[in-house]
């Protein structure tokens, strides 16, 4: 048996290797303008340069350090300076530390008696992030991943809305409704799937032209299909009917970076008694900061919101928070008491026994590299992390509004995601039919498969159903390592690479 | 704002200094016998000892470390020798520096694009556990958490019997039924209230004495509330009707380490068609063993199975694997296509985007840690350790049977699970009348207390209300740094805590 010991002076000697590895091979050269961002292969080429295999003997250090390089080297540089691909925010290296801790204790946070520093850590922290929302009285959970807060959130609304269906399940009841813009977050449509609701029952809501959901077509929609009060005992068990139960607003959309107007929503959601939930996923961010916070307005009178600390502030992942308006509904709908884990005769106060109110029974610690980063920083710098990202995003807007070839998909800044065509050389000043936009469908594909081959950066591009929009690329920029010149540089290998597509 | 360079000499020596405190103090410290399980403080205590403070200004490295310096000296040693308190495994070397490589690189695992290396792993390991389950056309996700690999396990079986609860939801369907044995985990009653069904809709089947599902009460459940195929259609319409759609199988019950007869309980399955999952979180570890493996003989005719290596395999949380018998059912149910992320277009094959089969959206890497450790030690290596918890375990439960003032709930020996009274003097030898039951009851949590608060040893304890048992002591033995010295300690520290309760 390969020894496990930490003592063995072999043991330790691997674990400095790959440590030393990991700084300088992926935290230094994976953060370097000189080193690629992608060593691009296609799946046959990569599963051949790796040796995935393991044998029934074990391998030795020689052996396993020489694939860890491999790994390193072929995994995308997620926090370099040229990769604007998704909505990573750079690698920090006091999340990173705080990781290592996480796991080298490795407790399971569902209760105090095994996890005392992190259950005290995270009421720390949720109360810190309720304030800063505005929520009174409210709850906080880390979930793994924004679908999973999104997906609890529903869950809870129901729950708040007809508490039987803990006991008896989603039958006999009305249908209930969701509704979402169309620019929203597809894991709604997943949670509608997974809790019983059916995706036809996620109700798409028309955006205005730069992607903000409309109030006006979402109390349309709620009064179409809304009961008054005094009806709903009967109507409650008529199966034909619809009872509007969720509102998802969504601060910070995935494409565009539209925030939906927060208090023209929960005018709506109040008049017809509708839990509003805002994913603000990608947009909490901005709440960091004194300067974009205003987009967040109205925030306070949601019932629940969704931060991931993965995306804006570039935690490594899973970081994601749901914040709920409500002290007591997590615990009540989700508790179960399990004998042996929520002992009542234990010997401290068992309400700090946090792991009941979760649909989850072991939970990952994900405190404590948000909280390491936020400690090393201050408020100041977490503010000043978020207005960086913006002062490069409307760099890179402003700039790609005066430069040949680039054409914005929203000219109004809104957020840190910049979306615009690249129009190559032979498609510049043409008559725009509907076969120029064919072919302009075609150049993102194309030119993205260069940018890969280059290993120079990677931007992510996509078509927009909602606005019929062909394929258009989109820059996220929340990465502190970025400056401007690495937004002119977005332009200047756009132009390199695509200039004769 | 503080520097969060990696090339900073500063922020270098910071890294360095938490990394030789991690491998000192949590790695090395935290798996010696001569130093403390845990350092208990009350909340209150432990809340003025720790300066969770985040400031608006940043905090510098000296400060920080301190503070980190106290986190680790404040958690709980779960990787310690005399920590039993849980189904923890120990601290591995491998799994730990795979998961610092997770972190440094932070790929998100839903696409090819931004995650070629660790897709290609999943697809390596799935591989290697599906030939072990004996799931020949199958498929595999890590979730996060043995409870959410449940409750996808409870989704896709709905939406195998019924598709059209993707679109339509969990409206105007008979009542599925689900049967799980009173000795079965919570998660299933988690999910069956998060999921529709309802907590009633969560049928417990009686298990016998040494706490496995029995078969012959399943089947009269079934029968009770079973529907003749050809009378199907007209039944499923009818709201009293019941549907029988899933029985969770437990594979190392929580408590008791009970393995339920899977042979037995795929009989009544296959007779009523329903769903036959298998909840082998703690169990799966024995298929790692030639030895140990019959206990889950028959799993491969199950339709599905989790299996938590953060339990008997000593992965750091989370890494949890659900393992399905169908190719196709994954992406059939969870599919939603969304346009920004699973574009067609694409420079290579899709089908590697494998993301889309999720109910997640952005999903951790867990892979690496797993396959780092299983590579280094090697199929014989991550054997040994189970037949090292196994050896164990027994030696622990032969020693009990002998030794005055212990008494086992069980005599037989089923898992690395130890389930145990300790009678203190004062209690020995008395007639066992109600009420000496009801002493014995609180002798546990007395010890527990002691034990914490002497710092020497962690064991749990609870109830068991399924068979009428008061509380008493469960060591589970996992972790292959514990030898039968460990064992022997286990009785001489209660013996010397508990003597005079």
């Amino acid at each position: 048996m390969a020894s496990q010991s930490f003592g063995d002076p072999k043991v330790e000697s691997f674990l400095d290797t790959v440590y030393n590895l990991i700084k300088d091979d992926a935290l230094k050269k994976g953060t370097s303008r000189n080193e690629p961002v992608i060593e691009f292969k296609q799946p046959n080429e990569l599963q051949a340069l790796i040796n995935f295999e393991i044998k029934s003997t074990p391998s030795d250090h020689q052996e396993l350090l020489a694939e860890i390089k491999k790994i390193l080297k072929y995994s995308i540089k997620s926090g370099h300076p040229h990769f604007h691909n998704m909505l990573y925010a750079g690698l920090d290296p006091y999340s990173q530390a705080g990781s290592w801790v996480t796991d080298a204790v490795n407790n399971n946070i569902h209760t105090y008696e095994v996890c005392p520093v992190f259950i005290l850590m995270e009421k720390y922290i949720f109360q810190k992030l309720l304030a800063m929302v505005g929520f009174d009285t409210g709850d906080g959970l880390f979930c793994p991943g924004g679908s999973a807060s999104n997906c609890l959130a529903l869950h809870l609304a129901r729950f708040k809305r007809c508490p039987q269906i803990k006991k008896e399940g989603q039958y006999n009841l009305p249908r209930l409704r969701c509704y979402i813009s169309e620019d929203g977050h597809y894991s709604l449509k997943k949670a509608g799937s997974y809790l019983g609701f059916g995706e036809n029952n996620i109700v798409p809501v028309k955006t205005d032209d730069i992607g903000r959901m409309c109030a006006q077509e979402l109390e349309k929609k709620n009064t179409d299909v809304y009961f008054k009060k005094k009806q709903q005992h009967i109507l409650f068990h008529f199966l034909k009917s619809f009872v509007p139960l969720f509102v998802m607003a969504t601060s910070g959309s995935t494409v565009l970076g539209s925030f939906d107007p927060l208090p023209e929503l929960r005018e709506v959601c109040k008049r017809y008694k509708v839990w509003l939930h805002c994913d603000a996923c990608l947009g909490a961010g901005t709440l960091l900061s004194k300067k974009y916070k205003y987009l967040l307005n109205g925030v306070e009178n949601c019932n629940s919101l969704s931060w991931n600390f993965h995306k804006m502030s570039g935690v490594p992942m899973q970081c994601s928070v749901l914040l709920i308006n409500d002290k007591e509904l997590m615990q009540e709908a989700n508790s179960c008491s399990a004998d042996y884990l929520f002992q009542p005769d234990k010997h401290y106060d068992t309400t700090f026994d946090t792991g009941d109110k979760t649909v989850q029974c072991g939970r990952k610690v994900d405190v404590m590299k948000l909280w390491t980063m936020w400690k090393a920083l201050g408020d100041d710098g977490m503010e000043a992390r978020i207005d960086k990202a913006f002062d490069n995003s409307r760099y890179l807007l402003k700039k790609l509004n005066v430069t040949p070839g680039f054409r914005l998909v929203l000219p109004e800044f809104q957020c840190t995601n910049i979306c615009f065509w690249y129009i190559p050389a032979s498609l510049r000043g043409l008559t725009e039919s509907p076969d120029w936009w064919k072919e302009l469908h075609k150049v993102a594909p194309k030119l993205k498969a260069r940018m890969v081959s280059a290993g120079t950066m990677m931007i992510g591009y996509q078509p927009l159903s909602s606005k019929g929009l062909v394929n258009f690329f989109r820059v996220v920029v929340h990465n502190p390592a970025c400056d401007h010149s690495d937004m002119d540089f977005v332009i200047s290998e756009m132009e390199r690479l695509g200039r004769d597509l």
